[in-house]
């Protein structure tokens, strides 16, 4: 059987399709960090077609199937199977159209998301979806794993970027819904059970992606707050003076503030003094004159009522673009530390304080010598936390880490995964999230669309094995 | 076994259930003017549990249930079946929490709107949801249909109002997912599917909403436009210039400002002359100050580029309420025009100018004497028209008119529902705006969740009659 179906698959694919040392490395994996697979065979389909022909082939034959983006995903959600196909939609990346009436970008799933942003600014207009791997990422991994990024207290997850979509079912039907309307409610809106489904129900091959207007020059303040409870009421403050123009509110303790300023010569820190808490503001309303008024109003409430000990408004685009330096020096943590665990939790606002807390105190009982960070995008309700344990060197206990920090977050009613997904790697954690109704229910919808269990076959539902 | 039925609802929900004479005529029907129907029970629940009992009792008795709200939808989606059970959310109507620093509501399905909207302002902030039946329409019904209304190009629909959800499928599984969070990407995201799916696919039972800070005060305009496009110019203007702030752009055609205003002696023209087209803009931003000064720019603009012809900037909130009077007197349309054919289609914004025109003329070509009116909310590219034909008097074309109508819209690519949604009343329709294959999956959907199709039988999808 698996004679006939390779022999399908190139009589359909033709040069399409790639076997065995053919197959480039990096389809190998994600950034997930996990051991490599070379898979049974790699489709990179250059049309919806294709993908349908590779589903089809792969439902008949009862064949798992792993769809494949940009491959930055961190927690294994494409890394592809042993004697499964790797589905790539890399090569599908043209910019379909771009509507300025509406608002709209028509893409393939395979623009990179850094070129979609690019081209709706080019057209005078801008894509709201932003994160760190915006030139590696594809919009088909985006919007699959509903992404979220630097911009979600402004412009929400990948979700609320999509408009129409087409998507490929798990027995090669093309579902295409590509609507451009803000609003359409004639019969279910499907696009919503393939957004965040991390490709176990379907491909996505198109999409219909809403722009916004260019924002103004946005306004930055760094604070120093007392304690938890103070930078919640600045929280509130804030949402309430600037509305949907509050683009950042980005949370560093004391243990993430103090290592990064303290081991990156390049760093500096903004106070002479200690807080108990830093906090940066961004207002992006309309108008930069305002934004920058409307921020200084804020503050002066605050430093009055206490709630802010300390605070920067920046004279400069350079001073603003420093006291960002410190929170986006995340990417260097890694040289740092070495090895870590890191976490992508949320919980509700008002609990995070005690989380980190919680966390921070167990991890140093457990692990003395430990060093764990916290930080968030707490307006967000999104905290990550990363740890190494110096003494264990490159066998660090990442499972008890992970349980230990899990159990933490399911006793605040928080989600195991905020922003990157379930994959492979939360998969045995998913219970602590979620009900078993919710699970069984979950499991119902994926049987009903995937019948035979083949597209991303083990991904995100227990008991979905292989 | 209808007997063994009735006598196991009794038990099981004792006072909460009614028969016969002794259900409320109010349970019989929705506003969709269809002909009342006496269902052959009434629940009234007054807990998820209730709901839950009911559906488990109707699922093993394969006794259809029509779950009902406030009863005000227009599309005959919650009228009960001759021989079914009606489910009443109305008596759950508690406030649980209103959390301020999450800025979220919980609340039960059977809480108006209006008490919704009143109980975020009186915390300090704001539901941006917000339609004419405030004060009848039910929370639990909003969610199901996915409702739109007058704040949609500001705030979106229903569904980006919904954090958290517990619902009861058709067998009686309560799924409880009331998360708070902005960011949760732990698996599905169950609610989506029954957010829109007008009741077919589960009960709604509780709900977490977003809320906003409060806005500041609006700024208004009213502008004469010269054409279609150069209106169209003027929306690309105010999008790129108000940002998010853009609360409100809607757009009357001659037909229907002409008409309002030349039979309602309460409402005055705003301008001497005839414009081609007429617009309504309202900027919300943070600042009520620099909300006009933005405005007035626009305006400025538009102006010189003679995209507008003549523009009122009110100077007063009465001013102000002068010019939305006429938008607004939609509401006394009926009494104008006696019985109307009414559509809230929608179409890509560059179509709508194309549309409306091929209405018109088609609807006076067939019906020489018809009195047609256009409208809409353009920026969410939401078009209505409400024609009546005075010679036909009481027994007006509503069939012909309704085909007429879809057919074009169907031609542009356009929805039959933007809003009101499809319940019974544009079911035989729904083939125009969706392909086979996107109903196919709708039907697969369906049939997973509701094998014995119980709930809200025969509404929505083409081919689930009872």
């Amino acid at each position: 059987m698996t004679h006939d179906f390779l022999e399908s698959l190139k009589n359909e694919l033709g040069p399409d399709v790639f076997f065995g040392d053919d197959i480039p490395a990096r389809y190998h994996n994600d950034w997930s960090g996990m051991t490599p697979v070379r898979p049974l065979a790699l489709v990179r389909a250059r049309t919806t077609e294709h993908v349908s022909k590779t589903l089809r082939l792969c439902h008949q034959h009862k064949v798992p199937v792993t769809p494949q983006g940009g491959l930055t995903g961190l927690a294994g959600g494409a890394r592809p199977i042993e004697g499964g196909v790797a589905l790539s939609l890399d090569r599908m990346n043209a910019i379909e159209e771009i509507d300025t009436v509406m608002a709209t970008m028509t893409v393939q799933a395979g623009v990179p998301l850094g070129v979609a942003q690019r081209t709706a600014e080019d057209a005078g207009l801008f894509l709201g979806l932003d994160l760190g791997a915006r030139d590696s990422c594809l919009i088909g991994g985006n919007l699959s794993t509903n992404a979220g990024g630097n911009r979600v207290i402004r412009f929400g997850m990948a979700r609320e970027h999509v408009l129409g979509m087409e998507v490929v079912l798990p027995d090669g039907t093309i579902i295409t819904s590509l609507n451009k309307m803000l609003k359409n409610n004639a019969g279910y809106d499907l696009k919503q059970l393939f957004i965040g489904s991390e490709g176990t129900l379907g491909v996505i091959t198109r999409a219909v992606l809403r722009l916004q207007a260019k924002p103004a020059d946005l306004a930055t303040a760094f604070c120093g707050c007392p304690d938890f409870p103070s930078m919640l009421e600045l929280l509130k403050s804030a949402r309430q003076h600037l509305g949907a123009a509050l683009t950042s509110f980005e949370v560093m303790w004391p243990s993430f503030y103090d290592f990064m300023t303290g081991r990156l010569p390049s760093l500096r820190r903004a106070f002479s003094e200690q807080h108990g808490i830093y906090v940066l503001i961004e207002n992006g309303g309309r108008n930069a004159e305002d934004n920058r008024m409307l921020l200084e109003t804020v503050l002066g409430e605050a430093l009055e009522k206490g709630w802010v000990s300390d605070a920067i408004l920046p004279a400069s685009n350079r001073e603003a673009r420093d006291l960002w330096a410190v929170r986006e020096s995340v990417s260097e943590y890694g040289k740092l530390m070495g090895p870590t665990t890191a976490f992508d939790v949320g919980v509700p606002t008002s609990a995070a304080g005690r989380l980190v807390e919680a966390v921070e105190a167990a991890v140093s009982e457990r692990w003395p010598d430990a060093i764990g960070l916290s930080y968030g995008h707490i307006g967000d309700s999104n905290l990550h936390f990363v740890c190494n344990i110096p003494s264990a060197g490159t066998n660090q206990p990442y499972k008890a880490i992970t349980e230990l920090v899990f159990d933490l977050v399911a006793k605040e009613g928080g989600t195991i995964s905020a922003e990157h997904g379930i994959g492979l790697v939360k998969k045995p954690y998913l219970k602590l999230s979620r009900t078993p109704e919710e699970l069984a229910l979950m499991g119902k919808i994926k049987h009903a669309l995937d019948p035979h269990n083949v597209l991303n076959t083990g991904k995100v539902l227990p008991g979905s094995e292989y």
